[in-house]
């Protein structure tokens, strides 16, 4: 994603650029100049580093491959981590937002459906992880990239790609949190900020936030917080003090962390009955588990996941247009800013 | 419930009848001549045996206590092991079908609201449960009990007061199985098999009956089951078995059970994303934990419960109509049989 500084087309040639390159599993990234390959064919190995990560990003088409019809060089777009095959029966229902064929897979060097990779460095491939966006450029497939306003600023709409979209859709798509819900939030980073949001614009009537850090409690006041609490200060198990608060649970929890502990503590804070708690942070490994009381779940407390907020890519365009329309407009402002970005 | 055999009204009397009685923990019931008071005030203690078990009836009202007016001796109905208090907001609402105030809880002696039992034995308190159906004749709350439709045949229905029910509505309000939906039951009792009832209806295309008991795949057949697994026969871990079946998992996992390990199966059972594990059984420990892995949830896996299957009390007179329609009314009478009532 970029805009090439010369005027001469890019199309159908490998662009050098700038790219945090991962050279191996543990580094941090380095900024390396890398090659990237116009859309085409190549080979993939099951060995994945150096890699290129990145999965938030708005960006300019540069170029397109072909058989791409829906999009031309110039058009604003965001490349969405996860894609839309707009085939399978996952695609024609709106039961899941998520489409196997284009599914989050980071065991894969690179999500092209060819199976191969676009980019290089020092003549070493270049793995891809999303949609590689810690780059100058990058290729992504057609079904994972959408076409915005191109009046949106692309600095703050981008955040719409992955933590803030994930915030908002879990509060609006997957918990459809209703007026004057109750609400916790776990983490207050830029998902947790963008729940909250969401749960002030669907009309809940407390949204109690949880995080270590106290910093993030001034700052979460702007997103929609009405209380706070950290499990630091806390003599009890933190979801016996949101019980306590809430005079037995939450209508609605959200983990945003990803830390199986911190997933039990949000679904020991719900209701019972009629609590649902929302998954949205990641594990560090895919073999994390977590327990479960069955008798949470006979007596009413339900479990889910918000895996990008339950948006499909061809939904973001509209959530782009709502921003232009002012709404969550200055929300996406301060998480830029909370982001420090 | 039942019916005094003498002409004479038994309103504000006490009434000697036969009932099972367990008198200590572990015990196996043994019938004696109980007494049971008419509608009115007593004390309650933390003591809870001797008890009187029993929470499916159907039956005719004997007599009703003051401030009663929407029974009358004489009518049909079932009593409900939960109840409905019409004034919360949980009974306001569509969201959940358990109200606080007579939701199920073991550990109370008595579920009448002023706290005290209306039986005795031998001289001594006798403690309730639910709607200690196990007598001759009982006393329920009327937030407890509904009227039913005279003409239905009280040995069929009384089935929907709690196992039958529970099954079809764990199918139809809780899951809401669409056509052509893939199923997997685990457990065929009462409750597994009127799931397989509520799917075969929906339209289910194909629905797997799992069961370590190869008697009960052919009488599941009755009642819809299209294939039968038993996890004895397989090499491999259930949910693996089931996930081959299927090509990654079914659309809806039912445990009617009780047990953590087999919950845990359902859930991994699911298809990815998309799969939904509705949990009916009840363990028999209230601090029992499963394992589950985040990585399914944040896929799309949701976990929810079935008290009851999602019926309110005042949704089965319906239920019952549609018996009188002959929906399921075969399925009624297949399961009466099942039982060996």
């Amino acid at each position: 994603m970029g805009s090439a500084s010369d005027e001469a087309s890019t199309a159908g040639k490998v662009i050098s650029c700038k790219a945090a390159v991962i050279w191996a599993v543990g580094e941090n990234p380095v900024i390396e100049q890398i090659e990237v390959a116009p859309p085409e064919a190549g080979e993939n190995t099951s060995a994945m580093h150096p890699r290129l990560l990145g999965h938030e990003a708005a960006g300019i088409v540069e170029s397109v491959g072909e058989g791409v019809s829906d999009f031309t060089p110039g058009d604003h777009v965001l490349p969405i981590f996860m894609g839309e095959c707009k085939e399978c029966s996952f695609c024609k229902s709106r039961k899941s937002n998520i489409c196997p064929k284009f599914a989050v897979n980071p065991m894969r060097g690179t999500r092209m459906v060819d199976g191969k990779s676009r980019f290089s460095v020092k003549g070493q491939t270049l793995y891809s992880c999303y949609c590689s966006s810690f780059s100058q450029y990058t290729v992504v497939e057609q079904q994972c990239v959408v076409k915005i306003n191109p009046n949106a600023e692309m600095d703050k709409v981008l955040l719409l790609s992955c933590g803030a979209g994930t915030g908002l859709g879990s509060a609006w798509n997957i918990a459809k949190i209703e007026p004057n819900a109750t609400v916790a939030i776990f983490g207050l980073g830029a998902v947790g900020c963008s729940v909250a949001e969401g749960a002030r614009v669907a009309g809940a009537s407390r949204i109690i936030g949880v995080d270590v850090n106290p910093a993030k409690f001034e700052k979460g006041k702007l997103f929609g917080i009405t209380e706070s609490v950290n499990p630091n200060d806390c003599e009890k198990p933190i979801d016996e003090v949101i019980c306590e608060m809430t005079n037995g649970g939450v209508d609605y929890s959200f983990e945003c962390v990803g830390l199986p502990k911190l997933m039990e503590s949000a679904i020991k804070s719900c209701m019972i009955p009629g609590g649902l708690a929302v998954i949205c942070g990641v594990t560090a490994s895919r073999d994390a588990k977590m327990e479960v009381m069955p008798q949470l779940i006979i007596r009413g407390v339900s479990i889910t996941g918000s895996m990008y907020g339950g948006w499909k890519p061809s939904d973001i365009p509209e959530l782009v247009e709502r921003y232009m329309r002012k709404v969550s407009r200055c929300f996406l402002q301060h998480l830029h800013i909370h982001l420090h970005l």
